[in-house]
């Protein structure tokens, strides 16, 4: 009946969503208020005002059939000027609105991306821990991931690995900053060395070979830390951005993608990435949403509250002997599993009505990743139960 | 640098965008008011003032974390539900909110659809003409696309020739009602026998065929003629719907589809289409969208609006001496061209100004399209130009 692809997809399906489903079972036994789930990613932090006030305004303001109608696949130009400006005024890149397109949130510009440039069985080379939906999107155009290790215990990227990974069969090369799960940010040292290695390959295969840097979390970092933009290391690069985290609008699925004018034939690149936007059957980003985002680029929602549950949570966990990566970016916590097989610790931690996610979901396993993106009242009444977990394990 | 399926996508690029490129250029050069662009299908029936007001109240009465956030990938509950209780009403379909999931339009919907259940070189059967960009998102899932003839001058399918087109390949098959380009709406008795052919054809490959309903124009139809709800004619059919243009509101992105209760193992296949929203990367409908569409499901645009236009069109056109499929759906008016080779007929008729679209483009030379979303006051400025390319063809 379904599709062997479909078959592959149901088996793998987000074991983040299983755990957040297994979550609301438990909460519907022992009550809502005695589960500490961390398993999704749902932005928490208040929606902007600025945004909603964004709409009315442009509900009130525009004309209706214009507002709601069909525009070029690409989106409304003065939208992607609008992007493109507020992008140089941050990041001096010299993009025009040619160069943004805009797209129904960032996995709708990985998708199209991959439209336009994956062959069947080509690779796309992705670092260890990575969101485990990008097995998906590179199986819609059946290619093949390839994992890269990390370097321990920075979460940087090990270059040699990575240099290894490269072959002729590498078409991409998938980066998420900061990085889902661990909550680490590349640095503009990785990023040089990065660079450096595809644009060796690509000399070495005479073929292009694409950085995509997956962004959602750029505006979720913490410690003045400096999240580079990617474009201006490697010229082959495609940025695909979300405004989900941002502005805590996760639902509304509005993103875009930069085609940087030094990509090779960047201008059949953009076409083709819009003919993608189209046939992959987006169309366009939804119209009265690419309007309202266009009004508040500078917004985004209180990423103090983030920091504050991220302190918390990392300092409280660590000083009951738990061994965590410090996350600077996103809203993630990922901490080493007592026990090397984290899945019988997230069952463990179950017990203790604590919903985890499992580290093997994201290509890491001994680790569980722990969305810190809930209230501090729920970080606060979940500390007792990490207490009594660190006391079976012997940490503390 | 492309993939081999975007330069498939690129060089079928769509000919209707095409079309309505070279009338802009045309535009720019004699004035927009000189030129009669009868190309795109975008809606011009006003906005339903409903619509604005459902936003506005969505936005005001609405948690904004709750309405912008995340939901199950099929959609918000409660919309599902109410998009099931608005179908029972009218069609007495006895669904549930299980049996709808919200989406990126129907050109999400129908993409969702093939994830589910097309594997590599699965045959899918059309009627012709057909929309253009059925080719595309076939293609997508490395399908085939299978076409069936109509009978003329009725334009309905032609039954011995579809029973024909069938073998062991074919997965399923894909309906427009009513049918853009032709206009025509697909009787009862037309789907009675499409559903008995399909009926026999399952028994004798033992598996299933599934029937795809794009229905975007539902809603667009005239002299009170019925559209009969596919569901209830086959079990093993899926209704893609689109609020685009029932709403005039084709870039906002929010259609549904139907897995109706009397499918083989439906629970798997609403499942495994949800999955499939999350993995193409859609990864639900947009969230305000949804609420606001909940809201306004018995409302829809002036649909005389278009029936005048199709009036006008249809009675002076034949006058001149043109032949026309007499359209009692959808806004195009799909007529004959007066000399074999449409696309002569379509450069001829630019040079009057006319932008129409060419037949081929639906898989039916020999015929153009002419979209009439347009203003009455376009149609009747045009009437002139349509008399001096009658008389160039010697019609009148």
């Amino acid at each position: 009946m379904l599709s062997k692809q479909m078959l592959y997809n149901l088996e793998n399906s987000s074991a983040i969503r299983k755990m957040f489903i297994e979550g609301q079972e438990l909460a519907a036994k022992v009550g809502a208020e005695n589960v500490f789930d961390f398993s999704l990613g749902n932005p928490v932090a208040p929606v902007p005002r600025a945004f909603t006030e964004a709409l009315m305004e442009v509900l009130r303001e525009e004309d209706s059939l214009a507002l709601h109608g069909y525009m070029n696949n690409a989106g409304y130009p003065e939208v992607r000027q609008a992007v493109a400006d507020h992008l140089n005024r941050r990041f001096d890149l010299g993009l025009s609105y040619e160069n943004i397109v805009m797209t129904v949130g960032a996995a709708g510009a990985i998708n199209i991306i991959f439209k336009a440039i994956l062959d069947i069985e080509d690779d796309v080379v992705v670092f260890r821990p990575y969101f485990g939906e990008y097995r998906s999107y590179v199986s819609n155009y059946h290619g093949r991931v390839v994992e890269v290790d990390p370097q321990m215990p920075s979460f940087q990227p090990d270059l040699a690995d990575f240099e290894r990974k490269i072959d002729a069969r590498t078409k991409a090369v998938l980066i998420n900053n900061p990085v889902n799960p661990s909550g680490v940010v590349y640095s503009a040292e990785t990023l040089r060395a990065i660079a450096a290695i595809l644009e060796r390959k690509q000399q070495e295969y005479r073929h292009a070979i694409y950085l995509i840097a997956d962004e959602p979390y750029r505006e979720l970092a913490y410690d003045g830390v400096d999240i580079p933009y990617v474009t201006k290391f490697y010229p082959n690069t495609f940025v695909a951005y979300s405004f989900s985290k941002t502005l805590s609008i996760p639902g509304e699925r509005i993103g875009y993608l930069v085609v940087p004018p030094a990509m090779e034939q960047w201008r059949e690149m953009a076409n083709a990435v819009t003919v993608a936007n189209r046939v992959c059957g987006f169309i366009n980003a939804p119209s009265l949403l690419q309007k309202a985002v266009a009004r508040c680029l500078e917004e985004k929602c209180d990423v103090d509250f983030y920091d504050r549950n991220r302190r918390t949570l990392y300092d409280a966990l660590t000083a009951m002997g738990f061994r965590c990566v410090r996350p600077q970016g996103t809203f993630y916590l990922f901490m080493e599993s007592p026990e090397p097989d984290e899945r019988r610790f997230v069952a463990n931690a179950k017990k203790h009505n604590l919903i985890l996610v499992s580290g093997s979901t994201f290509a890491m396993p001994g680790y569980v990743r722990i969305a810190y993106c809930v209230s501090p009242d729920m970080i606060a009444r979940s500390l007792p139960q990490f207490q009594s977990l660190a006391e079976e394990y012997g940490l503390s």
